[in-house]
C-alpha cells in the first residue's frame, strides 16, 4: 500500500511521518505483503473450486478464467481491514489471513450480482462478468437470450462466490472458539449486504429519497460492510475486549462512510484511466449521497432542471456534462468533501488517541492510517 | 404422508402393508409429525431472520410476508430425505431436525433464483416471488422496471435463503463432530445445485442437448439435489458407516431420477388444480428428459415437426396440445414411465434387502419406501 504525501496533504497534514532511520515505512511495509498472500490465497482458492465442481460444463474453462480473474483484481480493501483488525489484538497469523481471505468472495458475490441488478457495464477496468458471459454466448453462436444468459450466469458464480466465502472462514484452520466469536458478526454482514442492496434498489425505484436514507443505505452497505464489520470479524476473531472493538468499529463506520461517499463523488466526476469522464451514477440515475445532497442544497430552479436532467425516460441518456456543472453549481461537492475529510480526520484522530492510551501498536496503527487516506482519497 | 393405494398398485403390488394390529400405518405416521415439525422451525426461522435483519426496510412487512408464504408451502421433500438420512443411523434428535430444516431454505434459495432465470410465472400454486414483488412495485407507483425490481428482489431473497440456511445447520445444536461429518456433503451440494443450474442454461441456449447430457443434468439437479445429498448428509451426521451410506446413496439416486423424470412428465402432461393442461416445459421450451426422448425416439418427419413447434421465434407461444399429441405418438412418454418404475423398484428392492440384513429397521424402511412411491407417483 502506497499513501501519496500528496493526497495525505490534501486530508491531514502531518499524517505521513518520514521514514524510520532504516528507511522503512512506518507501518513497516506489510499491506503490500499481506495483500499479496491474500490475493495468491484467493486466487488459489477459485481454481481449486472451479476444477471440482465447474470442470465437467461446457466452457468450463472460459467461465472459470473470468471468475479468477475478476476476483484476483480487486482492491482487497475488505480482507485487509479484516486482517488489520485481527492484528489489532492478535499477531501474524496464517489461518487468520485465510479466514479473512474469504471475505474477497463475499464482495465477489455483492459486485456480480449488483452489476446484474444495476445494469453496469464496467467493473474493475474491465466488462462486467455478466457482459462477458454475454458476449462468449453470442460468440458461440447459441440459441437464446444472450443477455439473459449472462446475467443468469453471473447470478449464480456470485452464489457460488457466496458459497466458497462462508467455506474459507471455516475451512481455514481456526480453531473452533475463535471461529465461535466471528461467526454472529460475519453472518449480520451477510444478511445486511443483501438486505443493504434491497433497500438500495428501492431507493432507486423511488428516485428521490431524503440524504439521510441514503446515509442509511450508505452506511449498511459501506460503512458496514466494507470497513466496520471486516475490522470487528477480525478482532472479535482475535478475542479483542469490547473497548477495542468499539474503537475500531468507530473508525470503521467513518472511514466505511467517507470510502463510500468517494465513491459516490467519483461516480459523478470520475474519469476513466484515459481521463475521460464517466459520470457512470448521472448514466445510470444513481439517487447517491451526492446527487440526493445537490437536490437539498439547491434552490426551486436549479432543483427542477436537475430533476429534469435526471428522470428522463428509460431511452433518453443523461446529459451528464451539463448534471455535472449543475451538482457542482449547488456546492454539494464542496460540502460532501468536507463531510469526508471530517470522517477521516475523526478516523485518524481516534487512531492517535489509542496509541497514546497504548491500546494501539504503532504498527497496526500505522496502517489503520495509511488506509483511512487512502479509502478516503483513491482515485478510483 | 399418505400412499394412496392406487398409486403404489400403478408401481408395485404389495408396497403398501395392512395396517398393524392397532391400527397405526407401518410407518407409524411420523412423517406427517416431521413435516409439519419442519415447517414450524422453518417457518419460525423466517420470521426470525426477517424481524432481525429485513424490518428497518421499507416494505418490510409484505416482502417478509411473500418470503414466509413462499416458504411454508414448500413440500418438505428435501427436510424429509435428510431426517430419513439422519433415522437410518441414529435415533430422533430435535437438534439434527433444526439441521436439516435449513434444505428447505435452500431449496428456497434456488426456486426463488431458478424461477428468474426461466421467467417461471407460477409456483406452489401462487405466482412466483418475482412476480409478486414487481406487481407490488406497479401498485405503489414507484419509478422504475417492476419486473426487474422483481427479479432482483428475489434473487436477494434467495440469498438470504442460502445464508440462513447454512446457519440452521450450523446453529442446530448438533455437537461440533456431528456437524463436521456434514459439511462436505453439505458444501458439494451448494456447490453442485449452482454448477448444474448453470449447465442447464447452457442446455436450454444450445437447444438441443442429447438425452445422456439431459439426465447428467437432472442427476445433478434432482438425483443429488432432491433425495440423494439430502439422505447422504443427514445419515453422514448420524455417523452411519460406508455401507449404509453407499446404500442411502444408490436409493437417492434411482428415487431422485424418478421424482425428476416425473416432474418432466407433469412440466408436458401435468394439468392446474382445475384440470386445464398447463404444459409449462413447452411453453418455456425446455428440453427436458421427455423432450429430448421424443426426439431421439421420432422418425425424421415428426422430429422436424416437433423442432418447429418447439423452436419458433421468441414471440411466437408453442402449440402445447399439438406438441403433446406429437410427443405421446412417439411413445417417448410410456418410456419415461418405464424408467421412472425400474427406477421405484430398484429403490424398493434394495430398502427389502436392507431390512432383510438386518441394516435398516422396519420403521425407516417403511418411510423410505412410501418417499420413493411418492415422489415418483405424484400429481404436482
Amino acid at each position: 500500500m502506497v499513501v501519496e504525501t500528496g493526497q495525505v496533504d490534501r486530508v491531514r497534514a502531518g499524517v505521513a511521518r518520514p521514514a524510520t532511520s532504516d528507511g522503512a515505512r512506518p507501518d513497516g511495509g506489510w499491506p503490500d505483503d499481506i495483500r499479496r498472500r491474500v490475493r495468491d490465497h484467493v486466487d488459489a482458492t477459485v481454481r481449486r473450486r472451479c476444477a471440482e465442481h465447474v470442470h465437467s460444463m461446457q466452457g468450463a474453462e472460459f467461465v472459470s478464467g473470468v471468475l479468477a480473474d475478476f476476483v484476483r483484481r480487486g482492491k482487497y480493501v475488505r480482507s485487509m481491514f479484516g486482517y488489520l483488525g485481527w492484528r489489532a489484538a492478535a499477531p501474524d497469523s496464517p489461518a487468520a489471513l485465510e479466514a479473512v481471505a474469504g471475505l474477497e468472495l463475499l464482495h465477489a458475490f455483492a459486485l456480480l450480482q449488483d452489476d446484474v441488478m444495476d445494469g453496469s457495464l464496467l467493473r474493475r477496468g474491465r466488462p462486467t462478468v455478466h457482459v462477458q458471459l454475454a458476449t462468449w454466448h453470442r460468440g458461440q453462436g447459441m440459441s437464446g437470450c444472450s443477455d439473459r444468459f449472462g446475467e443468469s450466469g453471473a447470478v449464480l458464480l456470485g452464489d457460488l462466490c457466496l458459497v466458497w466465502a462462508e467455506q474459507a472462514m471455516r475451512e481455514s484452520g481456526l480453531p473452533r472458539p475463535v471461529l465461535d466469536r466471528g461467526w454472529p458478526r460475519y453472518d449480520a454482514m451477510r444478511s445486511e449486504l443483501a438486505v443493504g442492496q434491497f433497500a438500495d434498489l428501492l431507493n432507486e425505484a423511488r428516485r428521490i429519497p431524503s440524504l439521510d436514507e441514503v446515509m442509511d443505505v450508505l452506511r449498511r452497505k459501506s460503512g458496514n460492510y466494507t470497513v466496520r464489520r471486516p475490522l470487528e470479524l477480525g478482532a472479535a476473531m482475535a478475542g479483542a475486549d469490547d473497548e477495542l472493538l468499539g474503537l475500531l468499529g468507530d473508525y470503521g463506520t467513518m472511514v466505511g462512510e467517507a470510502f463510500q461517499m468517494r465513491d459516490d463523488v467519483l461516480g459523478v466526476f470520475g474519469t476513466d484511466e484515459t481521463g475521460k469522464p464517466t459520470g457512470d451514477d448521472l448514466a445510470e440515475r444513481k439517487a447517491t449521497s451526492l446527487v440526493v445532497l445537490a437536490r437539498e442544497l439547491a434552490g426551486p430552479a436549479t432543483r427542477a432542471t436537475l430533476d429534469a436532467l435526471l428522470h428522463g425516460g428509460p431511452d433518453e441518456p443523461v446529459d451528464v456534462v451539463a448534471a455535472r456543472a449543475l451538482i457542482e453549481s449547488t456546492g454539494a461537492r464542496r460540502r460532501i468533501e468536507e463531510l469526508i475529510s471530517t470522517r477521516v480526520q475523526g478516523a485518524l484522530r481516534l487512531v492517535d488517541g489509542a496509541v497514546a492510551d497504548g491500546r494501539l501498536a504503532e504498527d497496526v496503527a500505522g496502517v489503520l492510517r495509511g488506509m483511512a487516506v487512502r479509502c478516503a482519497d483513491r482515485s478510483s
